[in-house]
């Protein structure tokens, strides 16, 4: 067997994945490298500060500001440092260094990924990213590889253990958003501001990432269709529960043919929605994420598992390392991205779902018939209606002064769930029932994913 | 870029998976391809009859018998001729024909894996088999490759479909046994001669593979500790229901120490046994399965899907001959086998793990204290005891001919639950408490996995 000199490995970031990465790396670095079958050498550990105070087995010499010499050095570069720049730039230097790259920064692959895989394709060289999308979950692989005799045709996912543990405790606890949001602060598992994970920006970048894979086409994040999951409520949440449904704030990315042109192409988009308890992604809880594919011939699949945290996340990025490290022991270019289908990218209204809403009515002889024609103009059909007529409240009463008064005006509440139609069917048809004259207010308006409980 | 010549693809059997894998080459065929950045060309179908009726899209003058000269003119073979010989023998013959391997074939792997992994290691060629554990789930690349870098300490699978089919119908329908069988049999699930799924050979063969690869360590199937799930009954997945568990047909293989000697190493195990309905494999119904797996770093993952059937596992096989094909367009060795590890296989007594045990016993004084004692004397601590005392059966009183008759012996059940202890301190206290005079019977004994209810 020919002998190898240690590879070496810089690391640049020693937040909470890097400094895991550094401690796994020095403590279990021989079983790493007898799987490798060459040692892994950590040369050093880019920071912006080396005196800022850090909790890591870190070896203070092993600290370096110098990113630009330490990059130029490395067998592997493992970037760890998150945002755009100069994340970028390091990477692109280490990649034309002839060093391979492990990274785990989703904002960067999902805004500027196709400059980074020409950048290593044309070298040579390989970046690899299992972290970036789903923390600790290996689901780059199967996608990548494992997958890649089928053909995927929709990818589902909870990719976003905040959001998700926000939206389980309000459905296991009946918590309110802003309680659920609190707790969610005080256990670390939210920001300080938590824009990012509440308004789907975090799983939006994560669902450019996994529609790319998925459908061998570059999908940027700015073509995710992106809602947030603030404006769900608890009385939203109870609904769900006793139609069998669970709310959860989805990223879905899917192949399908465009209604109206007749095109094939690729729609990712993120928002809450209810799927039946019966789905497995409903058994989701906490702050896990889980991703769930549906490929012609392999039918459902799910992968499950922690999604974000500093050591869960590390697991991956040193999945990466020993792939990176093995492909320099035996030589020879590794997979490239493939991005040779080049799907057309749809807008959310090519898009066919259900939606679930949620009316409150005048209760007069009618109504019904007119809502649903409503509907019916509108090329919708309704699969079910439930109306329950409202007890006029009693506070209502008390300011009216006049207790069972005749000309007090009764509401009905409709509850209303479709059968599959455009997005942009529904949305038009929920607009016209806004404006309605009999429609006192749109309670909400949820999509529902999935089959019926 | 070099223009490749067609990649030419032997395929050995046309059963089920064969003939599906033929039919989805040959219809998307030029989106491989694509993929894999050279044409995929299947050159021919070994079979044993060329005039055999099939049901399969493969053009006749793609069949032959010659097996062996079809194998030497391929560059890729994949076998999906089952059993061990002449399986065997037409893989060692491509592996030094220069051609890399893909198998589904678990009972090959589980008895003759080191010797194939061996041979291909010596000339340079790939083995793959992603459809031998798990049908279309991926779970190969993600234990060999996505978690390379972390260190599993468990994995946990329901990982046959047939005796999941069965127990979950006697869960959620209130089947027995037999009547289960007869549906899973009559639904196509399970062959006419269920032995090799309900007795757990299908499992253990499927298990060797698992704790193979996740401890790095050749694990042969004769070391796997197998008991089926024959003797499961109505009543004892009743009263899981009730204690809040599930019963499941279980591979585990772990890490551990060996309490009496203090060696480090691997256990794999088959058998029926109790999980929480909390636990995400609880969540696993009908024919489906999932392997869970806990590493260090990752913490808890699980991995669901379709773990058998023509199509679905198809998608695994065409998984691996696009990575097959991918290697011989980019050249250079692919990743080998990592059996570095090479820990000692210790037997299930070095398991550590709880029982349920149902016991009937004569309801008279101190009996309790009694079948505590034997528990305390084996080192075995109880977590949960519930007695009931059994009203005597009207056949009985009937048969005794004295209704209500003071001399009547009144019999109770005991339902113990016990903390982790080893195996074999557990199944020596069975065999004690079983003798003991005032043990009328025992009614079951179930290991209990996981966490309690």
């Amino acid at each position: 067997m020919i002998e190898y000199r240690n590879l070496r490995i810089a690391l640049l970031g020693a937040g909470s994945v890097g400094s895991q990465v550094a401690r796994l790396l020095l403590e279990h670095g021989d079983e790493l490298a007898a799987r490798v079958g060459a040692g892994l050498e950590l040369i050093g550990v880019a920071v912006r500060d080396v005196d800022a105070p850090r909790d890591t087995s870190i070896p203070r010499h092993l600290l370096t500001t110098d990113a630009a010499t330490l990059i130029q050095s490395a067998d592997v570069v493992i970037e760890l440092m998150g945002g755009i720049e100069p994340a970028r730039e390091y990477i692109l230097l280490a990649i034309n260094s002839g060093a391979d790259v492990v990274t785990g920064n989703k904002a960067l692959l999902a805004t500027h990924g196709p400059e980074l895989f020409d950048a290593a394709e044309q070298v040579g060289a390989q970046l690899y990213y299992e972290a970036a999308a789903g923390g600790a979950i290996p689901i780059i692989r199967p996608l990548r590889d494992s997958l890649a005799g089928d053909r995927v045709n929709r990818v589902m996912g909870i990719v976003n253990g905040t959001t998700n543990f926000i939206l389980d405790r309000m459905d296991v606890e009946g918590d309110t958003f802003e309680n659920a949001l609190a707790i969610a602060t005080e256990l670390g598992y939210a920001e300080a501001d938590p824009t990012a994970d509440v308004e789907g920006y975090d799983a939006a970048q994560k669902a450019a990432i996994l529609a790319s894979l998925a459908f061998h086409t570059a999908v940027p994040v700015e073509a995710v269709h992106r809602e947030g999951m603030t404006s769900v409520t608890a009385a939203q949440v109870v609904a769900a529960q006793k139609a069998g449904y669970v709310v959860k704030l989805l990223a879905i990315c899917e192949r399908l043919t465009d209604p109206e042109t007749g095109v094939e192409g690729v729609v990712a988009r993120v928002h809450p929605a209810l799927i039946s308890r019966r789905h497995p992604l409903a058994a989701v809880h906490d702050a896990k994420n889980a991703v769930f594919v549906q490929a012609e011939a392999a039918g459902d699949l799910m992968f499950y598992g922690a999604g974000a945290g500093g050591v869960e996340t590390a697991s991956a990025v040193l999945g990466d390392l020993v792939s990176a490290a093995r492909r320099h022991v035996a030589g020879g270019p590794g997979v490239g991205e493939s991005t040779h289908a080049n799907l057309p990218i749809l807008g959310i209204g090519a898009v066919s779902t259900r939606y679930q809403l949620t009316l409150i009515v005048a209760d007069q002889p009618g109504v019904l018939a007119q809502i649903a024609g409503v509907f019916s103009e509108h090329g919708v059909s309704v699969e079910a209606l439930q109306q329950t007529v409202q007890p006029a409240a009693p506070s209502v009463l008390a300011a009216a002064g006049a207790p069972g008064q005749a000309s007090e005006p009764l509401t009905a509440t409709l509850v209303i769930v479709t059968h599959e139609a455009s997005d942009a069917a529904l949305s038009a048809t929920v607009a016209a029932v806004s404006s309605h004259d009999a429609v006192v207010r749109v309670e909400s308006v949820l999509r529902v994913e999935g089959d019926t409980p």
